[in-house]
């Protein structure tokens, strides 16, 4: 259940405030030779702040520390590579008013009846923190996926109904206090045709899950928008035998071997620079003050967890093919 | 591959033109009466041309032969569940022309290029003539649920891009020959609140996977639009304890216990009233002729291949909750 | 539960005197040709009363349908490979003295416990007849093993406390009306080195499961017996770089490249030919009369199974290996 | 394949030479107060030469961290439960010699010929290290275990081919420079009828699976010797409807209610206090120097791996039961 994938497994553990988060990837190939600077500015592509215009971030280094699977010199040795990311930045007084609160548009209260007990402690285990592993891990698979020649390339192309002048739609909304929903498109150059399992592992429905598995994301579409009609969307062949690619490069589940494309739609932050309304655990409802410092949209930061999700969805399957 | 789900577990089997398709259910819980009729008449709903406005549906009864796991009074044992359901509609000559052709829009190359093999009758394993499979199974399963006063309900919303009056543009469509890609939406009420796991099985995640396995799904979204802004968005509680539900019923993959929503886009069917152009096993394009019979839209057949999923899914995620 | 292996996967279902037995293969290579005659020469082998010295057999034809996952010409497709086994030989009032009462040394209590329901005929799921479908996947495993020159070959080495001169001995057990249990010795030649997983899913665990999952298994071990000291044990170099082989082909879950042997003993079967007390519902013993016609051991019908389900597991892990 | 079980899930990482070993503990029930003296116990049961007649152990603390799912009170949160082992005893000097030379008996060339590449270091991945982690993970279920009133208890039945006087035994083989196989015998009490899977996931082919992964065991038993006649070894009620239990506790892959009783055989450590032939990369034989320090039989810290592995079986299929 903290496990992702089949042949290519992660397992993350860890609570946004406790000692530390990390993870264990179990099926990668052995003799790679770990690019330890290209997971660091994968890391730092997923930062508070980044890449979102006007922030100013607060300092998070998420230095990792390898713990197995690597030799010396950093090959892989094909068995398990652990890893993980200390906690520095851990302030358990900022969530004391949270112990006996559930705040809105969070999973507080959702952990509390799933488990009978909870971290109060910024999220603990549904904090967005996790995805720093999600990121390690993908980093090490895109790898192996470059050395084949494949390339997955995420950006954001809404915020909020906007298409563009991102900065200043940032910057009005944490003038209001407010947080913003947006898009993410991520294309898949290089793929080999025939990747892919036809039934219940098509690779667009392991896709759709390793998205939808991101916290905040809320919609997943493959290729163009499908409402149409059938002459306008089926790919036919040309003359010289090349194919149109409106459903973008997967067919039946399985890769075409044209470019595949996907969009992913996020929900907007719900701690925002101004009060909510929450819930006590006697069932009545408390204002929960502004939050100080704050994002306010995560897709910048959703970036490379995208592309990190679909770098092991993709070389899970590849290694899967037999 | 062929598998769906973890404790619940669905396994199918089939091409569409073989002597049958069928599957096997594992882990239903055991000592339940199984309503046959209700089974047949969610199967009904999945026929060709059912609810199709101005269809003149081909026959195609679908009755399902039960193999195992029943006592002669059909309670379950609490072991696999067998059933098939023979193919009495092949017509393999009607297939003759595709030996050596694949369709547009088709997994036909697709699967060659997977397997380096295909069965050229009907789309074989690709056929929507699985989902049939996935019908019995999910009926099921709704019988367990409804028990527990769970109720699923999938409709459909759009057509093209219209959103009514859908018996016109069915009729218009079938006039020019061509397909219509649709959009369902599906509820789920009374669904306890805790259900769900919080990292990779997040029941969103599980939601999406499922549904986007279901033949010419190309798009999932949980609840409302949310490329908007967290005040708008984010669900609070007012005075009495009640919260808003923009989200549907999911929070951090967890049910909160409120009516959970989610649409499923599915693009125009690929085989249509006009002549396409698909490509030989030389890679030369090709003509080929108009199909004969066909449906219009997936979109009214594929409501209880929604529901079914859904409904897999879900007691899946009850019967792991410990 | 009901499904065995990882890659290649077999899930059966039935129970022993319902309308069939069956079985779904997923995974398999696809293009392999099946050679039918060599699955119905393994299934014979499995038949009632086979390579029992003395036995009148009586007939169970096995006859296998093919349901899914060929082309017409025997190809396998790379789908899922359905077939069934349908039982001709039912005959429920030879059991309706059981209905109300469990048999000792059967499994009959243990699924009243389990489920809270059984099928009282005949063992319903419990029965050896499920082995018949391991037989029919393990057959088509060895063809593709065969290919790589890969041989398993089983044979019986003790029954009761005897090594040989069989014949007579289950001549005095059945005079007797009694049962015996006895000792399989299964070698596996000509597997190549570097095959298995390291930690759990050593392929010396995974055989031990595999043996351990066959009825009436009740004791599995790799090579020669461990009770001896290191300096005998310890499989060191010659001056040419040839090894011994105690430990028979597999060390810290890997194959060496030589040979590989195992043992698995059977317990006697528990229906004999003189009356046993068995228990009533209400909890009370009861004499359950002797029964007509039986095996005097299982031994010789489980050969077939043991060579399977080695089978089975060995492809496994080759299609795994990456 | 480094994760073991199927509910609740242990996933170890580590070489024995690295930084630290440790494991992720997935599916645990919440709100367990964990009793980290009796982890500390256990792991103690485990540390070289421990039990051992006569033995100096060395010092090896094995001093846990607990890194992640539970609260700072030490309750379960229902969470992965992250921990780690810090290697504080690494000497890679002692290895230098074996980093092109393979030594007998160990999995050095098997590892090598798996995954093109190997740790030199004590046995990396392969080495009896990595059971520390199962001893931490078994420890916590075995807290859950004994609030149902479920005892797990091994001990050393067999040293060699004695039954008895181990002291003398192991006196004498470590004087001669040898090593000894031994044959552990484990018991559990209390567990309740109606636990265990009928098919391959029978309890007993489970539990045959767990032993079979733990280093060096090489035969697994459950119950009495089986080679005997049916009328000894069936077991029958008597006439206050109590039962005999020859077959210990599980009857088709399910418990009986009854005492469970399984053995293991683990051969001699191929560590010797003697030289041994090994073999170079270049493939001709090297003799390997007698080993400093060493234990003379792994039965004895083997007895809490043993106990652990049994209890993590046991528990992930209670907790399947729904």
């Amino acid at each position: 259940m903290n496990t992702f994938g089949n042949i290519l497994r992660l397992t993350t553990w860890g609570e946004s405030h406790g000692a530390a988060v990390g993870g264990v990837i179990d099926g990668f190939p052995s003799r790679v030779k770990v690019d330890f600077e290209a997971v660091e500015g994968m890391l730092m592509r997923r930062a508070p702040g980044h890449g979102q215009p006007g922030s100013t971030a607060r300092r998070e280094p998420d230095e990792v520390q390898w713990l197995s699977g690597l030799t010396p010199q950093g090959l892989t040795l094909g068995t398990p590579i652990a890893f993980m990311i200390s906690n520095t930045d851990t302030r358990p007084q900022d969530y004391e008013h949270l112990e006996h609160a559930y705040r809105p548009g969070h999973a507080d209260l959702a952990y509390q009846q799933r488990y009978g007990i909870r971290d109060p402690r910024g999220g603990g285990r549904a904090s967005a923190r996790e995805t720093a592993c999600r990121v390690v891990a993908g980093a090490l698979c895109l790898q192996v996926l470059h050395e084949q020649h494949i390339r997955i390339q995420a950006r954001v192309t809404r915020l909020g109904d906007h298409k563009d002048d991102f900065e200043a739609v940032v910057k009005e909304a944490r003038r209001q206090g407010d947080t913003l929903g947006g898009r993410i498109s991520c294309t898949i150059t290089g793929c080999p045709p025939g990747i892919g399992e036809p039934l219940y592992d098509k690779l667009s429905a392991r896709l759709a899950y390793a998205m939808m598995s991101i916290p905040a994301a809320r919609a997943f579409r493959l290729g163009e928008p499908p409402l149409v009609l059938g002459s306008q969307y089926t790919d036919q062949w040309d003359a010289v035998g090349e194919r149109t690619n409106h459903t973008r490069g997967i067919l039946g589940g399985i890769t075409t071997g044209q470019d595949i494309n996907f969009e992913v739609d996020f929900r907007p932050i719900a701690s925002m620079g101004r009060p909510v309304t929450g819930l006590t655990e006697e069932g009545r409802p408390i204002q929960l003050p502004a939050r100080g410092r704050h994002d306010v949209t995560a897709v910048f930061r959703a970036l490379p967890v995208v592309e990190a999700m679909a770098a092991l969805t993709l070389l899970d399957h590849l290694l899967i093919r037999h």
